[in-house]
């Protein structure tokens, strides 16, 4: 029976196995260092008592994976963990030939070698956590939502039309005809509250064929959405949405906090509520006044590129908080979809965290008509035909907002997309 | 503040929302019937002593949205729950146009009618159910993987290369050149052994561009799959399958039973373990003895559309069980990525309930040599050139499955693919 390193039990037997990290074969002492998912251990092997190991150490190249049975002791001279293992049992479980890649751990490789080989490159010690903490952040989010009544729905990626805008829409030859893969589940979540579902969440991929090559685009990533009926404004998302990453960076923190700083040399910082919410027109104000950055009045509906990330500095200074809510964007900026207030300002939001846009959150139009007079103005009234529908027949208020869980990951790292996804997608990379 | 109808407070005025499913509007009172997603209530209306309420329920259709505030009393008139509610505000949030199907709950419209408007179809009582319990069922999957140490991950559905078999892929125009959707993360969640994950979950859309019309088949899925390491046998695979869905179905009993009876008249019968096993010639050779059915030598390394049918009866008559384990399939039948024992037989499994099978799970072979051998004789060693170099550098022994959301939802509900699916995608349905 196989015990993960991190619960082996002192003075017994213990059967662990995992990549081998280090070979450093002396004279008359051999010494591997194994690593599994949970932890690693120094192998001693007394080669002189054993004899029988030589072959198997001849053979042992780095990153082979072994099955290593002994009794585990505490040891003052052992680095690692304070603890080595007397095999009297190993097993080669694969053999590895030579990495291509500089082995991890040690020096840094290329990006781009790196990620031709990834499944190697995710073997570091720091990918491995990265990818425990981003599969506990969304575990702690879907347990919030649950929590709140939501149920998971599963919408389809491929679709008749063309989602949204026609910029950026991957083409799928369905049977002949031509199909498309979905930016978003905006459209399906929302027939959700029509179907009267709710409150409801997705997880899934989201495709932009855009060619972007940017630190935080990737033509696929995995998106995780949320909607809910029966709002009353938009501030009803927001305050659904700083609960739940709360919840999910409180868990993280939890969790991985000593861990992440031990590797990562980061500190999680869970976020107080509410987040600080400022108005686009008024921040503009304070970026200038405290930062002389400025902006050209026509540019002032949606947030810069600039703008945005001036937002890590100045949510800190002013507010002490590395989340900041944004509002007041100009209806030319925002999609036909987000309901409008009595002065046609669209009723969302973006949250900004760490100078880095996650979100774009909104109240939607529920009403048929007003609908489909924002999608006329915005031409896309025959593209969205089939959408509008949805609200013909009854649909309660609803709003929501999504994440990317990947933009999530990286800015949670401080690293960029290319790292943050497990296999990234780029106009130029399709492999592995 | 709005409450959810199944936790209404007697004898104090509540505030609820939700669809109109009824209006009797009679001389002196009306009567509506107001649902949400927890319950439905009457709402009581004097119009007598409340005149001003006559325009709203002039202009109130059937699944028109409102909210509505009142003391709600006992009444021992009212079948519906026993109590009612007597309204001094009512807002009317959405207007509903006639259904263009038959109103739910009444009479069963045209299948194809029913998608081509799918968000009021889903408003029925048996639908939303229906997808309360398969969210309950993922949630349940997810809980049993992260309390065995499992983390979840999210692989690209846009490959480079045309994955397991030729047929039936959908092509992507990617930036120019050809690109192919994911006919399963197979590939992926053994590139996550090969990095060391050691037990790792997806659930994600799966693409199969099958002119198939049956009443199991669907052109786009769910899927949920499960990989793990150092295991010692595809038992080890079954065992952990068995488990998660016994855990699975427990929480569903839990949770729904009750309403399922009364909707579906279904019992949901958890299963016990261990789960029984036949090897696929003995299968053979009893349902040739039990039922006289009879198959050529030539088609007995697979298991027949009828065979598979027939496993529902055997299973509970020879095991008093609704899941069946089948083994020993042929190799001729089997992806060459499944490791096969001394003899050749594939080491892996079908498991059929009721009849229909939910899962092929294996022992997958993780030596490069062996792999390589197998992917040449059945001719795709160039297709998986790239799978293949994730065995090259180190791999642990692994094994995994897969279950597919929907199907396991039409079998739970007894029903077929197209009511199973939240949205169902065949060769002739892109819509909505």
């Amino acid at each position: 029976m196989r015990t993960l390193i991190e619960n082996i039990t002192l003075d017994v037997k213990n059967t662990i196995s995992g990549f081998v990290e280090n070979v450093r074969d002396k004279k008359t002492m051999c010494f591997l260092v194994v690593r599994d998912v949970s932890s690693k251990i120094q192998i001693t092997i007394d080669k002189v008592q054993h004899p029988e190991f030589q072959d198997i150490i001849d053979r042992l190249t780095i990153d082979s994976v072994v099955q290593v049975s002994g009794v585990v002791r505490k040891s003052d001279f052992v680095k690692l963990n304070g603890i080595e293992m007397f095999p009297d049992d190993i097993q080669i479980l694969s053999i590895a030939a030579t990495s291509p890649i500089i082995a991890p751990n040690e020096k840094e490789t290329n990006i781009d070698l790196r990620l031709d080989y990834r499944w190697i490159d995710l073997r570091s010690d720091k990918n491995l956590l990265m990818f425990k903490v981003q599969s506990e952040f969304i575990r702690a989010c879907r347990d919030f939502l649950y929590r709140n009544n939501f149920i998971e729905i599963h919408t389809p990626k491929i679709i008749g039309t063309e989602s949204e805008s026609g910029a950026g829409v991957f083409k799928v030859d369905y049977f002949g005809r031509t199909a498309y893969l979905a930016q978003s589940p905006q459209f399906y979540k929302q027939m959700a509250m029509a179907a009267g579902f709710e409150r409801i969440f997705e997880s899934g991929p989201v495709f932009r064929a855009e060619k972007s090559h940017s630190h935080k685009h990737s033509t696929e990533f995995s998106g995780f959405d949320i909607e809910f009926s029966y709002i009353e404004s938009y501030r009803d998302v927001m305050e659904m949405e700083e609960k739940m990453l709360t919840f999910a960076m409180c868990s993280v923190a939890d969790k991985y906090s000593s861990q992440i700083k031990n590797l990562y040399n980061t500190d999680i910082v869970v976020p107080s509520r509410p987040f600080p919410c400022i108005d686009l027109h008024e921040l503009y104000d304070e970026l200038e006044r405290r930062y002389e950055y400025h902006v050209n009045e026509s540019e002032k509906g949606d947030l810069t590129t600039e703008g945005e990330k001036l937002c890590a500095r100045f949510s800190l200074e002013k507010y002490g908080h590395e989340f900041l809510f944004v509002t007041g964007f100009s209806k030319d900026k925002r999609a036909f979809y987000h309901m409008r207030d009595s002065n046609g300002i669209p009723c969302g939001y973006d949250l900004i965290w760490n100078g880095c846009e996650i979100t774009t959150g909104a109240q939607r139009e529920h009403r048929y008509d007003i609908l489909k007079k924002q999608a006329e103005e915005k031409g896309l009234v025959d593209d969205v035909k089939f959408y509008l529908d949805f609200f013909k027949y009854g649909c309660p208020p609803h709003g929501g907002f999504g994440i990317g869980i990947d933009r999530m990951t990286m800015l949670l790292f401080n690293t960029n997309i290319k790292e943050g996804m497990f296999i990234f997608r780029g106009p130029e990379r399709l492999n592995p």
